[in-house]
């Protein structure tokens, strides 16, 4: 097995499928990345108990050679050192030879590693998906919304479920949906996905945010495929493959409030840095609670304060302020990740009494939204 | 006691003086920043047990204004949440009020902040120096100089002496020197200090690695000002107080060998970046060993070998070889931190045997000189 390979290519794909590689794997040789040279290109493969990623870099690609002098061939090689070989090698390109006894032999220039490698028989076989259900959807697209619902997942293990982003297909919808029982993140848009429906697809936190690390913004689109168990995620040169979490996802469509009493309409970054400033004094206590209050038409008022350290007190002039008067405390950390996930100038809040979940939503687009319990405060 | 004041200036006046402030100080009132209005500006003031810090921020500098509606007075406050509460305030100015039971009132636009303050007269009184023995010198040779000799302190208490940097003035040179047994840095200079002379002030590195990183490089000059058993850096804006190390610093001239059996003249960067790569391997390994072998005249071999994982081998065109061959080996990182110190391009290598210690000078610079003890490996 040999082949020489563009070394940029090459540290981009190692860097990607080292965020499956964990440094203390289920089984030792997880420890390790895959590495397989064929005619038309080479595959990187790494995983661990939960997430699996393949980057491949093809030989040749819009009329330029990314690969030559490829002799096919399969092994294993510990994943800990390459990528900072790779990234400190000393010329654009690197020869990579399997010598006898698993040795690899990684040059460039006048550097030359020599690594000891494992048989590629002893790695495990990745399941191989066949699409039972598949759709597409623009990469930016998907990218936001992974962000704007993901913060929201629980970190707690005592209910697994909610450890995951909720992925629901129907009727042409999309939506994800995470929850930690304090708050929830939601957010949906039209999909052509022809007569593919699924609704409890729970995929893992930690899966969403390695994926939207390693998405590439230039590229259109990802395709997205489901079965029972696994979810796989397939760009032009990358496969991320993980696992769904069991058990049923609960229904939140009954927590999000039909009435609303007290509607506010703010800009989103206004209250954004009034909340950050108010949470200064408030960050070590857990809550970081923050309180609101309306006054008369269009000023509300963010105060915290914090015993020992002193309090802070700020005004925002809003466009409006509509129905009863409101004084409610909440969580400035759920706040400001809420307001963050909006992508919009102006945002609407409407509340339903102090004691109730109140719903943040952009003016102008309602396929955004993010809900939040109050916190007592007397 | 209030004052109006420019964000921006306290902002990097605050950031500066929290260098000194530890959050776990020996006594409590140190955990605050003293703040001091008086006519002719705002004084800032932290300290724990080693360092002192003072930033003065003038009512007037060159024509503009950076304090107005002073009145005069004297505060302790928390510093804890002091440079996030600056940082984050909403407008370029802002409004600082002592009130009742030394309450501080903070504001800028619409935003308000109420902090207990401390009275001041519970505050230590910092030692004013006398300048006994005084000199000056420019700001970007002064942080040069800390650079390329306070990595090479001793971390260890052992030898509470070697945790930091010697300086000496004797004949109008002064020479910064520093070492923890194991190598050492020495970078000298001329100075125009007419009398002044000392040679046993050994000031902490930590207090070097601090004055470095707030030391303005736009500013010309440093008062540097010694007594018995403290050193005040002084620039127009800053006063930095060390403690200095009690105890004799040792005699390390005769450290320096004066024969030499080897001589390699070779490009400084193209060898770091060699010992770099051929310490990717050796990382775990405690004194991350590398070998270096001369070939002929003209060729310096770079290698290292860890059992479990691999080799590197690597080969160099140095300018020149002169002398004995030689096999060697040491520590990859003093041999990077020595490399990094040089500032030239071209570096000499003296060596005298391969279990004797090797000194680093710039081709064309006597005034750097790093020394690295070899390791046995055999």
């Amino acid at each position: 097995m040999k082949f020489t390979i563009k070394r940029d290519l090459l540290i981009t794909a190692v860097q990607d499928v080292m965020k499956a590689i964990s440094a203390r794997p289920v089984i030792p040789i997880l420890s390790g990345m895959k590495i397989e040279a064929s005619i038309h290109g080479i595959t990187l493969t790494g995983s661990d108990s939960d997430i699996s990623i393949e980057s491949f870099i093809p030989s040749e690609e819009n009329g330029n050679v990314n690969v030559e002098n490829i002799e096919p061939g399969i092994i294993v090689l510990q994943a800990r050192y390459f990528p900072d070989i790779v990234r400190k090698l000393p010329q654009d390109t690197v020869d990579f030879i399997v010598e006898e006894n698993y040795q690899v032999k990684i040059s460039s220039g006048k550097s030359e590693f020599t690594l000891v490698g494992q048989n590629a028989e002893e790695y495990p076989h990745l399941p191989r998906l066949e699409a039972e259900t598949s759709f597409e959807m623009p990469i930016p697209l998907f990218k936001n919304m992974i962000k704007q619902t993901v913060f929201a997942v629980s970190t707690m293990e005592t209910r697994p479920i909610l450890t995951g982003v909720n992925i629901k297909l129907e009727n042409n919808e999309l939506t994800f949906t995470a929850t930690d029982s304090h708050r929830l993140a939601m957010r949906k848009t039209a999909i052509e996905a022809a007569e593919v429906e699924f609704h409890n697809v729970v995929v893992p936190g930690k899966s969403l945010n390695e994926l939207n690390k390693i998405l590439d913004d230039t590229e259109e689109t990802v395709e997205i495929n489901v079965t029972n168990n696994q979810i796989l995620f397939r760009t032009k040169h990358l496969s991320f493959l993980s696992r769904l979490l069991d058990g049923n996802y609960p229904e939140t469509s009954r927590l999000i409030p039909e009435e609303r009493k007290t509607r506010i309409a703010v800009n989103t970054k206004e209250l954004l840095n009034t909340i950050d400033r108010a949470s200064l004094l408030a960050r070590e206590e857990r809550n970081n609670v923050v309180k609101l209050t309306t006054q008369g038409s269009s000023i509300v008022e963010i105060t915290s304060n914090s015993p020992e350290v002193g309090n802070v007190h700020e005004e925002i002039v809003v466009e409006t302020i509509e129905g009863e008067e409101l004084k409610i405390s909440f969580s400035s950390k759920y706040m400001m990740d809420a307001l963050k996930s909006m992508e919009y100038d102006e945002v609407i809040i409407d509340f339903t009494g102090a004691m109730r979940p109140f719903v943040i939503i952009p003016k102008e687009d309602d396929s955004i939204l993010q809900l939040i319990l109050p916190v007592r405060t007397y």
